[in-house]
This record gives C-alpha cells, sequence and structure tokens, in this order.
C-alpha cells in the first residue's frame, strides 16, 4: 500500500551521522566500558518534588480531561516567566501548552508555513528540523553558519536565503554549537524577517543554560513580537526531558489556531503533568540554576581540559550542554574521527555532520556525565587528537 | 502576519451545534442544578493501582527521554492484546504508542493522505474527524448514514463516495450512534477498500464497550491487514482519558513511517505513562469490563425509562457510553430541542446536527452520570419530548 509522499520524505535516505551513536550503544550494551558523550539529557532525573506534586494531582482527581490549551494556571505561570524575561507583556492568551518542544516545532511550522512553503534553518542543527519542516509539507533550506564566526548567522546569508520564504527557524543557546546569539547576530535576524516578512520561530529550550553573553529572546526586540512564535519546554530547564510538556508563546491569533490543531493532533497534555509544570514553575529560577550548575561547571572543566594544546580546538561553548570540538588539525572530517575515537578510546561523541555540512570537521561533546569522567575522557579526546595531527 | 492557509482552514466557520454545550456549562458554573450529559468521559478517575504504577516508576528513575516508538514491553502488551482479540499475528513490529487516540488520528491520516487527497468519513462523526482530515491538509468527504439502517454503512454509498478517494475512516462501536458494524457492515467496508485501493483506518477506542453484537476488527477480515491502521487508547477502556497514551496498530513498513513522523512531531510518551499502560493492560480483561460496567448497566435504564412512550425513539444502543435519541417526532431539530430542553429542564444534551447532517433530527445523550440521575433525566426527556408532539 502506498503511503503519502509526505510521510516517506520526512527524512531524506542515505547516511546521516548517526551510525557511529548507534555503534557506542550496541558496544556499551556488550558490556564494554564506553564513555557516551552523545546524547543531550542530563545525568540527574526530574526531582522528587516535581513528581511527587504530579502524584498529588492525579490521586487528587486530576485524571479526565485537561483544557487541550493549557490549563488556566499553567498558561499563567509561564506567561510570568516569558513577561519578566522578556519585558514584553504577556499573558495566557499568548500561551498554549503542548506535549514537549518538539510538538512546539511542528504545531508552529504548521501555522507558519503551507505546503510546498520553505522554511528557513540554521546549519548545523538539532537532527529534527528539516524533519520537522518536511513533516507539514513545508520545502527545509540551510542556511549554514561558519565556525569562523563563532556560528553565528551572518545577516547577509540570512538575505540571500529569505527570497520566497515563509519562516525562520532558530535555536539559542545552540544545539550543537553552543553559540549563544549576540545583540548583532539578533539585530540582523530581526531586520532580515521584517524585510522579508518571515515568521521567526525562535526554540529557546536552553535558555537557562548561559554561560557567556545573555540570552536575547526575539520576542524583545522592536517590531518582532506579532511574528515571533517561541517554542519552550521544561525538558532540560527542569531536567524533565521525559514529562513531554512545553509551550509555544505567541500571538494570540496564532495561539488560537495553535489550540485548534492541538484539538486535531494531541488533544491537550496530561493534567497531573500541567499541574507538575506549576509546581516546577513555582520554585523559582533557584530551582533553574540548580538543573543548570552541572553544564556551567563541565564547561570550565572542559576548557581546563583543552588547555595548552592545538590538536582539538573548543568553539565558545557559550551556552547549552554540548562542547563543539573542532578536529581539523588532524585532517579527519568528525564522522571518521569518531569512529576512530570510538575504537581506540571507547568514547562515544557526535560527528559534527550528524548536524549537517556546518558542522563538518567538528565532534559534538555532551557535558552529560559526572565531572571526573568528562575531564578524562577530554584530555584523551585531546591526546588522540594529537597523535593524527601532522 | 498571515497564518498557513491550511491551520486556517481546519474547522470551518458558522454554527456547529455546540453553543448549546457552552451554555449548559455557563448555566451550571453559575450556579444552576444543570444534568450534564454532553460529554464522553467516565464518571470515575483512573485507577489508583494504575496511578501508583506510574508514580513508581517515575520515582524508580524513569524520567528521561522514552523510545519514541513505545518502549519494548508497552508495545509487546498491545500487540498480545490484539493477536488475541483478532487472530491475526501482531507483533511489536506492528505497534507505535502515540499521545492519545486522536494523536493516532492525526498520524494515521498523515500517513495515508497527501495535500488535497480526499479522506473519506462517516457521518454522524466524533467532533474532530472532518478537521484531523484537514489538519494534515487533505479534504474530507462525509458519506450520510441513517438512522433507519441503525447507522450501519451501506455499501452501495461507500461505493459512491470512494471514486478517487484515499482513505475511509470508521468507527465501531461508534460514538455517537451507539452502533456496532455488523459482519454485513464490515464485510462491505472491505470490498469497497479493496475495490478502491483505500486505507481503512478503524477508530477502535469502544472496543470493550459491546452491548449488543460482536466488535469486527477489520484487521481480522481476509486481505485487510495490509491496509488497516487500527486507532486504539487506553482513554475509554481504562478510564485514563487524561493520561493521553494510545497506539496505532498495521503493517510493520507505515508502523515505521509513523514512527518516524512521531519523532518530528510529539518524540514519544511519557515512560511512566507507558509503565502505567503495561501496568493497566496487565489487569487483564475483568478490568476493562469493571470500566464498562456502568455503561451497560446504564443503557438498560435509558431503554426502560423510555418504555411505553413514543415521543423519544432510542437508536440501537449496541455498543459505547452514549443513547442516540430520535425526537423527529417533536417536529423539532436536534438543537432547537437541546435548547429548549436545557431550558425547560436543566438537562444539558448534544444536538444530533453537532456531529454532522446525519444526526439530524436526534440528540446524543452520555450515560455518564448515576444511574438513578440518568433514569430521572431520561423519563423527563420522553416526558418534555411528548408535550411537543403534535
Amino acid at each position: 500500500m502506498k503511503m503519502s509522499s509526505r510521510i516517506q520524505n520526512i527524512t531524506a535516505g542515505g547516511s546521516d551521522g548517526w551510525a557511529v551513536y548507534y555503534r557506542a550503544r550496541a558496544m556499551k550494551a556488550a558490556g564494554q566500558p564506553v564513555i557516551q558523550l552523545t546524547m543531550g539529557e542530563h545525568d540527574i532525573g526530574t526531582d522528587r518534588a516535581i513528581l511527587d506534586a504530579m502524584h498529588r494531582s492525579a490521586t487528587g482527581g486530576n485524571t479526565g480531561y485537561a483544557l487541550v490549551v493549557g490549563n488556566d494556571d499553567l498558561r499563567a505561570a509561564v506567561a510570568e516567566r516569558i513577561e519578566s524575561r522578556t519585558g514584553v507583556p504577556t499573558g495566557p492568551e499568548n500561551i498554549v501548552i503542548l506535549p514537549g518542544g518538539q510538538a512546539g516545532l511542528f504545531a508552529a511550522h504548521h501555522a507558519a508555513c503551507d505546503p510546498g512553503d520553505t522554511a528557513l534553518f540554521i546549519d548545523p542543527y538539532y537532527a529534527t528540523y528539516p524533519g520537522t519542516i518536511r513533516a507539514v509539507g513545508a520545502v527545509p533550506r540551510a542556511i549554514k553558519v561558519s565556525a569562523d564566526n563563532g556560528f553565528q548567522p551572518q545577516r547577509r546569508d540570512l538575505e540571500e536565503a529569505a527570497e520566497g520564504a515563509s519562516s525562520l527557524l532558530i535555536n539559542s543557546p545552540n544545539n550543537p554549537t553552543g553559540a549563544v546569539y549576540d545583540a548583532d547576530t539578533m539585530d540582523g535576524i530581526s531586520a532580515v524577517c521584517q524585510h522579508h516578512d518571515l515568521w521567526l520561530i525562535s526554540d529557546e529550550v536552553y535558555d537557562t543554560q548561559v554561560w557567556e553573553g545573555t540570552h536575547i529572546s526575539p520576542r524583545a526586540l522592536p517590531g518582532m513580537a506579532k511574528r515571533t512564535l517561541i517554542v519552550n519546554s521544561l525538558s532540560k530547564s527542569h531536567a524533565m526531558t521525559g514529562s513531554r510538556i512545553g509551550w509555544i508563546c505567541g500571538p494570540a491569533d496564532v495561539v488560537h489556531a495553535i489550540h485548534n490543531l492541538a484539538t486535531h493532533n494531541t488533544y491537550g497534555v496530561a493534567g497531573f503533568v500541567q499541574d507538575a509544570a506549576v509546581f516546577a514553575l513555582s520554585q523559582g529560577t533557584a530551582a533553574e540554576e540548580a538543573v543548570a550548575a552541572p553544564f556551567r561547571r563541565r564547561r570550565q572543566i572542559v576548557l581546563d581540559a583543552l588547555a595548552g594544546q592545538n590538536a582539538v580546538r573548543a568553539a565558545p561553548i557559550s551556552g547549552a550542554m554540548y562542547a563543539m570540538l573542532d578536529i581539523r588539525a588532524t585532517g579527519m572530517d568528525g564522522e571518521s574521527f569518531a569512529n576512530a575515537l570510538l575504537d581506540a578510546e571507547l568514547i562515544g561523541v557526535m560527528p559534527g555532520e550528524s548536524f549537517g555540512q556546518g558542522g563538518a570537521g567538528h565532534i559534538r561533546v555532551a557535558m552529560t556525565v559526572d565531572d571526573d569522567r568528562l575531564a578524562d575522557a577530554v584530555r584523551r579526546i585531546a591526546a588522540f587528537a594529537a597523535t593524527r595531527v601532522g
């Protein structure tokens, strides 16, 4: 039976650089002591108090259909969080609760793009970006950024790509590069979006993980609130990856339309998970800083471990939980390096190419193992690279 | 800013018959003693043992990303349930776990239909059906069924509508009509799907609520497994509406494609919810029968309450948690009747028209209040109708 062309084309065929990830998993499962630095997931679980709040809600009777758009108190809490961080007046009417950040990416593109429309994204990119665009029937167009510019999108490149496009997807703090877009970059993005009448879809799931510079939400820039859809979640900020809860913040009419989509796609988020989210947000920024602290600490550990050598160079690591390491001095591409590293040192990392052409010649190290193991692994990566230089 | 045409067109404008529902809710919220017989939700919550299993899973550390396709043990449990009920060999490779039945309806249509394709559905219908079809960019085409045929789709009508279509969506046991499709009906559906090379999307969320006849899953019919996508969930069978967990069962290649869609739409279902689902399914059919028992009992209560009068006639109520009542003897349409009933008796019911043209001249009574109140309400509905019969 013939399936829709759209669903068959979500992922392009061929190698996507993930082979080394699956090989590392298989080796570990077979008992080899592989250090896995591949996945963007905390090495802690969700806080017990949040889980207890969830159970209190469920056993208290909150097990029926929740409001599809999200419960009033959660929408209010999210709106307050955004208003306090952006200075832009934000109310519950600007918030729709969705089952996670990925659901937000899908819904935002569904709202912004009709089938056949062009949707822009920045390369290197998080793995699902082009597939999400194809899943709504739109056509992804990559804008490559360079390590030489600290992986900051350049206005000229944006202008060139924007002709005829419907939307632009950005992610700052960035996975995989660790870049945090600076004021100049955000001004360029804002100008191009307004010049070409683009929707700006801003994936801000790492907004609590900023080590250098300042997180700028484009909702706060002049003229941008009406064309910006913020996608966020509690996955990274509160170590709630598994709970699948996030939101879109945008103009009330778009939120209304996405609510309507949600009625026909996911039909809301479990009420007890929403109550857990309200509890989590009520813990304030201290709780978010506690979840972020290990990555802040490990960023310095990575930089220290790489000091005094030249075989491996770290991109700035301004935010998020990853170190993007430039291994071009070895003359290898990221995939060859990652495979050789796995064999020689039993260390699993992601080839930069798995995040697009902009990641070529790099590897991504997730700082998601304990400090000592991370320090040891990064030192061994540098030593391994040194044996391949020259 | 201009949104996509697709998202703007999910719901058509104009009255949809839900005004009386919102009016009943508002009256009740304002303190009036309205009996609400509008919503398809159990008057019990999720069983405490299931919620405790969920909490054990979460506090045991299952709070990270789950496998997007669903956990092995849950997929195996669902496959076993389906194989035991259909006799068709079914393995985990035939199952993808999704956040609820609605997510299954969306994903199944996404897999079956490209933008512009025609998707068939039966009228009267569950409220989200045409919007779900439009949400994937396809074009809904209704096939009207009649109370005079017990709301069973007629082969001639199916044949006439099927020309050029890509898929057919059915729901047996049926919401809102209470029909359970018999062997002749299923044979007709099967023949038309094979003749016109249609995907059959079978919404079986009421499969544990059969009061008369037998539930026939089209997966069990000759030649149909390869073109059938079963959509099901634990919402109705285990009173887990709020947990948002369901699945699609179908050919392995479609399941693979829908897994891929899920990666780009919802990114999996909470692992602790999946563990709760495994626990729920492990309780066997006795647990399902216990959840269904009140509706089995109340069906008889409705029939008894309507005995010895002619102003209101009940459709067969062969399955599900609704009674579809024919009020045409009053000369009123369903919406006028429901509005007048709400004013005169403070009883809220759904106008049949809110489920499509096929529901005209009917009201839907959800059997979701306790037995005594239901008996009283139905007697008052009949008495009210009698005053309106010319």
